[in-house]
């Protein structure tokens, strides 16, 4: 799997590369089939909503779970970061993600890449978003909405909001939506929302502008997104708990192409439950040792 | 405008009918002209946002403005329902409903019949549903959600929802939203959602269960909605006001089809303001004297 020139151009300009129907319905079950189990576990990686108990979000299966582990490695995923980054990647933060039918709520227009830089004390932009399809993402359930070339503005102004929705973030004011979606090409392409089927993969700049949408059809709309980060670009601050901002900065190994279809071994450190160290956070700058 | 054969039978079969650019920019930019002179007004009929002051629905305009009036009574709307029905029609709803940029919020899965019915007494589904877009409706600017052929079902139960959105709606649970859109094509076809230009129409069965997504998009989303009722369908109940549920069971007289760019004289009985018995309400039956 390597990126072709035109590829490379894309993601510069537009800020995102899409692949639809990267991974088979075969690969991706190995991974659906996971979740229940994954979801019924009585630890902090979950996260429930407040009413009901059901898991909102899930922290670092990769961890404790072969198959997650498993595509934590993939080649198809993990190669094209490290093309366009030019080194090795590490595992940043992984997480499944549900946009649940009837009541996935809405993400404000926000940038991750601040969240790292404000918390983590991760030094530049070079980690990239990626979202692999659980399910088939379609125009009416909830899908990422992006603004083409607004990761090349940087790191935008943002306030902090705790109104909008379940869980505060730091969102980008209307006035800058506007005039980047003007920018971007207004209704002939401003907004951009990828859709396709189970096993489709989106890689996004961290710098990249994006929303989603409410989600009231019957669909859910579970993803995995992960960033792989440069290992040269780690954090230096171990603000969050390691469950959402990893400390491990060695790169990533991959697998063989079949790995999600073969057993293949994969070390699994927190199999038995998360180690007290994990939810130690500190907001010392880590000593650069490198 | 005579609809075709197939045309009845699509909106027999799916409860609506789609009818993109039916109105030109030029004839919908004299409506769109208008409407901050009717925002600015000081009347029961404008309904502000709670923060703001902002308008969200405007009632009645074609009782007080001549460019509303005469959308009333235009018969490239006025015709083809009267040919679904069978006979003339009046107007039993008539509003302008912005859905706003940024902060348009979500409605959920409804029908509009079953508040005619248990408010307004109207006795069967003979009105319909019409909308005609003041702006551009986009995937991104929360468009109108339908489930194809769910009219078909009647009037469904339904649950008061006080909680998810800034009013309360009777809405639908989401097992009975699932069979629906199962039984409609699931995810080939289940849910459709008409995205057209400025000027385009929606005629929509006041069964046909509907939802809308919140607008998170830099793009307005303002439309005439209004219901067309069959006269011998009229209202048996004042139970709201009036500038919502209307009182005058008159068939509509159509204009000339140029009557948006043709200054045609039009009767405006609210233009000096609104007669304080339109804001009587009673929950007794009307006599019926025809």
């Amino acid at each position: 799997m390597q990126l072709t020139k035109a590829q490379r151009e894309q993601f510069d300009r537009d800020g995102y590369l899409f692949f639809p129907a990267l991974f088979s319905p075969q690969e991706i079950a190995t991974l659906t089939d996971e979740v229940p189990h994954l979801y019924a576990q009585d630890r902090p990686e979950n996260v429930r909503e407040k009413q009901g108990g059901a898991v909102r979000t899930n922290f670092a299966a990769h961890l404790y779970s072969a198959p997650f582990a498993r595509l934590a490695r993939h080649p198809r995923m993990v190669l094209p970061v490290e093309q366009l980054f030019g080194e090795s990647v590490y595992m940043h933060q992984f997480k499944i993600n549900g946009k649940n039918a009837f009541d996935g709520d809405v993400w404000q227009w926000h940038q991750d890449y601040g969240t790292w830089l404000n918390d983590d004390l991760m030094p530049t932009p070079r980690a990239m978003n990626v979202a692999i399809f659980l399910d088939e993402v379609n125009e009416h359930n909830g899908p990422l909405m992006f603004i083409p070339g607004s990761h090349r503005l940087g790191v935008l102004e943002a306030g902090h909001d705790t109104t909008t929705t379940s869980y505060p973030l730091w969102t980008i004011n209307n006035d800058n939506i506007r005039t980047m979606v003007e920018k971007a090409g207004g209704r002939d392409g401003g907004i951009v929302a990828p859709k396709g089927p189970v096993g489709s993969m989106l890689l996004f700049h961290s710098c990249l502008v994006h929303a989603s949408s409410s989600n009231l059809s019957p669909w859910n709309r579970v993803s995995v997104y992960l960033s792989l980060c440069a290992v040269s670009n780690h954090i230096r601050r171990f603000k969050r708990v390691e469950w959402i901002a990893h400390r491990d900065f060695s790169p990533i190994e991959c697998l063989p192409d079949d790995c999600l279809q073969q057993d293949y071994v994969v070390d699994l450190p927190w199999e038995n439950g998360t180690p007290p160290e994990a939810a130690r956070t500190s907001l010392e700058r880590l000593e650069e040792t490198a």
